[in-house]
């Protein structure tokens, strides 16, 4: 599709890929450690793929989950497959912490407060081990498969 | 959980459940056919769950997705397991409409207009048949178990 974001470009920084789905690293202000598991093909809904299609895409986002559990150990993750602006499977995947933007609202909610610098630049200091907690967790999961 | 209304309550209108989980029609104003699916044990992440639950959980989102679509033709299905404020797993699906109050922003953003009466009216007028196509749709993917 040629006006779809996630056919034209990766959608962020690559982590992980495989035949079926990539892995990348958003660059959302005050969420270091925002990822999202996008499906290449440009399909809208899970109910649109297969259930071997549906679990391998779960697989990879729990996989995600816990690689963000590992390396950033979040107060909360937070899943959410949405597409109304961009009608092309794609999951966020979200490392949530008490002193986020937006907690306990949703990253999309009203803004509550602003995320103190000391804060932002010690998640940041962790994307070095979420990146490589990802490749293994993503590894371990499907086997060798790599971006 | 004392203080958890997912382990105080079914959390809506109960629509189906088996050993493992329950599906609900929510009274979210203005979204006529949001439900969710609650897991009945107290456990805050997907990840904390086996991957046998994990599969079950995700079988259950992905046929009430199916439901939705077939009982209400949204514009696109919404899905989502935040947590932040009531950590115990639970998914939002929700059928999502052009003329919906938030509308292509999350159901979580700011509101965006009042949905026409004629339109509440007539989404809410598919309710019968939604719940209807739920229980089908969790039969036909789990076998006999009913709420």
């Amino acid at each position: 599709m040629t006006n779809c974001p996630f056919c034209q470009t990766d959608g962020g920084e690559l982590l992980w890929r495989d035949a079926r789905l990539r892995v990348v690293l958003a660059d959302e202000a005050g969420y270091p450690g925002f990822c999202r598991v996008i499906w290449h093909a440009h399909v809208a809904e899970m109910s649109d793929l297969t259930a071997a299609e549906q679990q391998h895409l779960m697989q990879a986002v729990f996989a995600l989950e816990r690689a963000q559990r590992k390396a950033l150990a979040p107060d909360k993750v937070n899943l959410a497959s949405l597409g109304n602006q961009v009608p092309h499977v794609h999951w966020h995947v979200i490392p949530r912490f008490g002193d986020d933007p937006h907690f306990p609202g949703s990253v999309w909610s009203s803004p509550q407060r602003e995320i103190a610098p000391t804060a932002l630049s010690a998640r940041r200091a962790r994307l070095p081990a979420l990146r490589e907690a990802v490749v293994a967790e993503l590894q371990n999961t499907f086997g060798g498969a790599q971006a």
